[in-house]
This record gives structure tokens, C-alpha cells and sequence, in this order.
């Protein structure tokens, strides 16, 4: 049993109210708890030494990491966080400084985005550090895009390059929240979801909850340099384009809007947003399955994202 | 540096905003989003194989912990809790069954208090399982008692019996909710917390944000059978009193109300709560620090509550 069948499990009865607008399986939780105009969202992540990050990363970029991947979970619902608990569970032999230098990096980023940290939790786990990290904010009713709302002709678009995460940008990747707030506003973003597991892993979620199937074109991939130098230095190893949809940790924005709005969308992007590639890569069908196009012609795309758990028993 | 220490140095400067009514300090955050008449709480609380439970302890029970923690801290604030997020850290081997009886006593206590758990994350933490849970809900504003309110005069209340907790109570308690919003819409509470550390550890939490101190009588301290059972069996260790005193974990309800409630608050309890005892133990003193009077008169509390970490180093 892998992580979605577990999670599938443990989903299938969950006790609700009627507040809740959307439980799990989506980035975040949307709650109606009855302001106006404006939902909550809330979201809750966790990274754990060894498995997210090594003891030997700089301290401030774990900070940075632990809250930058809730905030990129309310970039995905185009919303804006507002405020954040911390959860350190500490191992037996710590030195308060690296603490206080991961404090430093997730202070530095929250205040980026006005995110108040309002508390948390210390405890213990012996072995090794664990953060979790839950987020509250808030979107506007009905400017909130979910995984459920791909539809048949929708092009699919990916914010920055794919791939290498694991060199260096899963620890300073930049949540895209005022990208994601600038499409909501501008656009009608049908799905839209952030990649942490890899596209090959992600898309199909967005598929899977709007009855829906998919075609990339494997050339509109964007690849990122780190992927390229990857490929090179170890030729026995996955390509470049492999990497791009198949590495986890790229906290890029992966969305759907109808056709005749690609060229706008992308025309309007490119003056606002310079200096980030934004790439139409392929688009929704109403044929279920992924399959990407290449010069040899249309094939299934049978590479997985990055899979959780290596063991378990029923 | 213990738990208390390291947090102070933590908190010291979080990045707050206009939002925010009480960040850390407190049994939850306080938050104005703009809701008419209430503010939001939020609260997060983790439980570590190991640490809070063993392996062997009923995993339904495991799972009512996890989640009941997060509630007491919400009666604490007389607040009622509406959605929860659940992070399951899991270690290398697992079993499914044992996750989904884990799921089965938190949604059990959930759906007794109409909470909804509306997701949360898995992930891997190879050792140990750890548990984080993080709540929100809300509050009718200016009913919400807070530690810093405690007033020179007022008489110190503790609801049911204290000590020896960890022989079975830690498991199953149940939180106050009910008792806590029956208190703030009766009476004016003033200060008022949970007790997870003994209340010789977490009254001078109360003491310190009120700048007051406290004397304890020590006839009136409730203490619980368990406590005494656990003295008589082994007259060595600490005496009931002590143990009522300083042993962690009652998730009873400490709260502090003016003098001349007393005696109507404890009648009016009795009618409505008459299977859970209500004690006045003692009261809130201009003059700072903590004491307790017995036979022999009165002298300083030096018993300390359950204080965390065995080690860390500056």
C-alpha cells in the first residue's frame, strides 16, 4: 500500500460539518465560516530530517522550506495565508542556534508574505528534527480553483522549469503566490494545483478528480538547467525530460484554462512576470489517460512522480 | 535550556500582523479575520510514540489523545473547535489496521464535538509514529479568558481530581468543552487554562502573564484516586499531594473568577455538573509567587510541574 491508498483509506470517513465547503484531496481545506465574500483555507505539511532535508542543509533554508511548502499550497488555491503554527519536534541532542537560524529563514519568508506566526509546539523526537507547519488564510468566493475543474480543450499550463530539484531549489523554491492571486484575477483558471511530486505524479490528480484525460507535447516541457546537468554528468541515468516530469519538489504552479484564453494569458504573463517562464504544455481531453507526444507520435506516459512509503503492511 | 526557556528565545520576535489579536503565550492563537461577533482560535498540538504513548497502548485511545489535547486547549479558552488537520508521521513498518483504529478514536471524539477533520498529510518518520493535530474554530469575542487575567482576590478554581494521570487517564480524558462554555456564558471567568503539566508547573503560567501570585490550600488541592492508589502502593515516591501537584497530563480546567462568584459559581456547578467535582483551591494574591498552606502554615510551592527536554545545548 503506497501513501494515496493509505490516505484513500483513512479518507473514506471522515466526520464533516456544515462549514466545510471542501475536505480532503485538494491543496487545501475551504471553510465557510461565514465571512463575507472570503472563505478560509487551511493546510497543515511537515518535512522530517533525513527524508526532506539532511542535518547538513543551512538552517535557514529548512525554515524557509517548511513554510514556503504550505504557502505554495494556498498559491495553488490562488488564496493569501495569513497566519501560521509552528510544531518543532525536537531530537535528543539539538543546539538552540540552528533552531534559532530555522526560525530565521521562515520568520524572513512569512513576513515576505504578512504571515503572522502566531505559536506552535516543542516536543521531542528522539531520532531526528521534524516541522510541521499549519496555515490559515483566507480566498475570495468563488475565485478558488480546484483540482475537480479541468475541463475537455483546456490548455495546461506550468509556472518555471521542471526537474533537479533536489541540487538546490527545494530548499529556496519561492512559493508563487502573487503569480497565482494575479491569475485568479485576471483569468478564469479552471484546475489548478502545485507540482511537489513530480508532473508525471501531480497531473494526474487534476485528471483523476475532473473525469478527465490528458496530452503533453513533450518538447514544451520546460526543462530546467539543473535536470540538463543531471542528464550530462550521468548519461546511465533518467533524461532530462524524464527528470522534468518525474522529480519531486518543483512547487511550480500547474494549471488549466480554456483554450481561447492561452494566448492572452500568455501574452499578459510575459509582461507581468518576466522573469518566470510560464509554458502551455499540452492540454485536457476528454479521453481519460496521459499520454505525451513526441516526434515518434502520441504514447502513454508511464513514468510515476515521487511515490511515499517504501513499506507497509496491510 | 528547558522547553519554557528555548520557546521564550523563540518567540521573542515572530512576525506578527494587523489580524492578530493574541499570538503565542496562550492556550490558542486569538485571530480577527473580520467574523461579526467571534474570533478565530488556533491551536496545534503533537503526540510522540515513545514520548506521550507507547506502542502498546489501544490505538483507538492513541488517536482520541491526539485530537483531545488540541480540544482541552479550546475549553481552555472557553472557544469551540470546527475543522482539524491530522499530519501522521509514520515510521518504516506500520500497520494499516492499527492507523485506521488510530483514525477511528479521533473521529469518534471529533464527531461527538462536531469537528470536522478535514485532512492533512502523511509522512514518513522511520523510528517512531508522531501525531500532529491542528485545530481551528472560534470564539464569542470578549468571552475568552486569558492567562494574563487573573486578578489580585479572585478565588483559584480546578475542575475534577488531579495526579496519576498516566495510569490511564492520559489516554481517555475527555476535554471541557462543554463545561468551559457553560462557565463563560454564566459567569465572568477571568484567567483560565488546561493543566497538562501539573498545576504546580502550569498556575505559575497564570501568575506570570497576570504579574500576581497565588496561595494553594492544601486540603482543598482534589486529588485524584489513581494518585493515591499509586502513594499507598509505593510510600517511597512522592505523596498523593505531590503527585496531584506536579505530575503532568490531568487536562483539567484551572480558571480564576472574582471572590464573590465563588459560592454561586460551586452551587450553580453542582446543579449542572454533578458528576464532576469543582474544588476552590485557593486564591490569587498581589503579592508574587506561589504557595501553599497546610497544618503548619503557610510556605513557597517549590514543587515543579513536568518540564521537558533532558537535553540541549546553547
Amino acid at each position: 500500500m503506497n501513501e494515496f491508498e493509505l490516505i484513500a483509506r483513512l479518507t473514506q470517513s471522515l466526520p464533516t460539518n456544515d462549514s466545510t465547503i471542501l475536505g480532503p484531496g485538494d491543496d487545501c481545506a475551504i471553510l465557510d465560516l461565514g465571512l463575507p465574500d472570503r472563505w478560509l483555507l487551511f493546510k497543515t505539511d511537515a518535512i522530517v530530517e533525513g527524508v526532506h532535508f539532511n542535518a547538513t542543509a543551512p538552517p535557514d533554508k529548512i525554515g524557509h522550506k517548511a513554510l514556503a511548502r504550505c504557502l505554495s499550497d494556498f498559491a495553488a488555491m490562488a488564496g493569501a495565508p495569513t497566519h501560521a503554527l509552528v510544531t518543532l519536534a525536537l531530537p535528543t541532542k539539538f543546539k538552540v542556534d540552528f533552531i534559532e537560524a530555522i526560525y530565521g529563514g521562515m520568520n524572513a519568508l512569512a513576513t515576505r508574505h504578512r504571515v503572522a506566526v502566531v505559536g506552535g509546539e516543542t516536543t521531542s523526537n528522539p531520532e531526528r528534527l521534524l516541522i510541521s507547519v499549519a496555515v490559515l488564510g483566507t480566498v475570495q468566493q468563488g475565485k478558488c480553483p480546484r483540482r475537480s475543474a479541468a475541463k475537455a480543450g483546456d490548455a495546461i499550463f506550468v509556472t518555471g522549469e521542471l526537474g533537479g530539484s533536489r541540487s538546490r531549489k527545494h530548499l529556496d523554491f519561492q512559493p508563487r503566490l502573487a503569480e497565482a492571486e494575479w491569475l485568479a484575477n485576471n483569468f478564469s483558471i479552471h484546475a489548478m494545483m502545485d507540482i511537489s511530486d513530480g508532473l508525471a505524479g501531480d497531473l494526474p490528480h487534476i485528471l483523476k478528480a475532473s473525469g478527465v484525460g490528458a496530452e503533453l507535447l513533450s518538447d514544451a516541457v520546460p526543462v530546467s538547467r539543473a535536470a540538463k546537468l543531471a542528464a550530462r554528468a550521468q548519461p546511465s541515468a533518467k533524461s532530462s525530460l524524464e527528470a522534468a516530469l518525474s522529480d519531486g519538489e518543483d512547487f511550480e504552479l500547474l494549471f488549466t484554462a480554456a483554450s481561447h484564453d492561452a494566448v492572452p494569458l500568455l501574452d499578459a504573463w510575459k509582461e507581468r512576470f518576466p522573469e518566470l517562464r510560464l509554458s502551455c504544455i499540452g492540454k485536457i481531453t476528454a479521453k481519460k489517460g496521459l499520454s505525451i507526444r513526441d516526434k515518434k507520435g502520441l504514447r502513454p506516459l508511464t513514468l510515476h512522480g515521487y511515490v511515499h512509503f517504501t513499506s507497509c503492511s496491510a
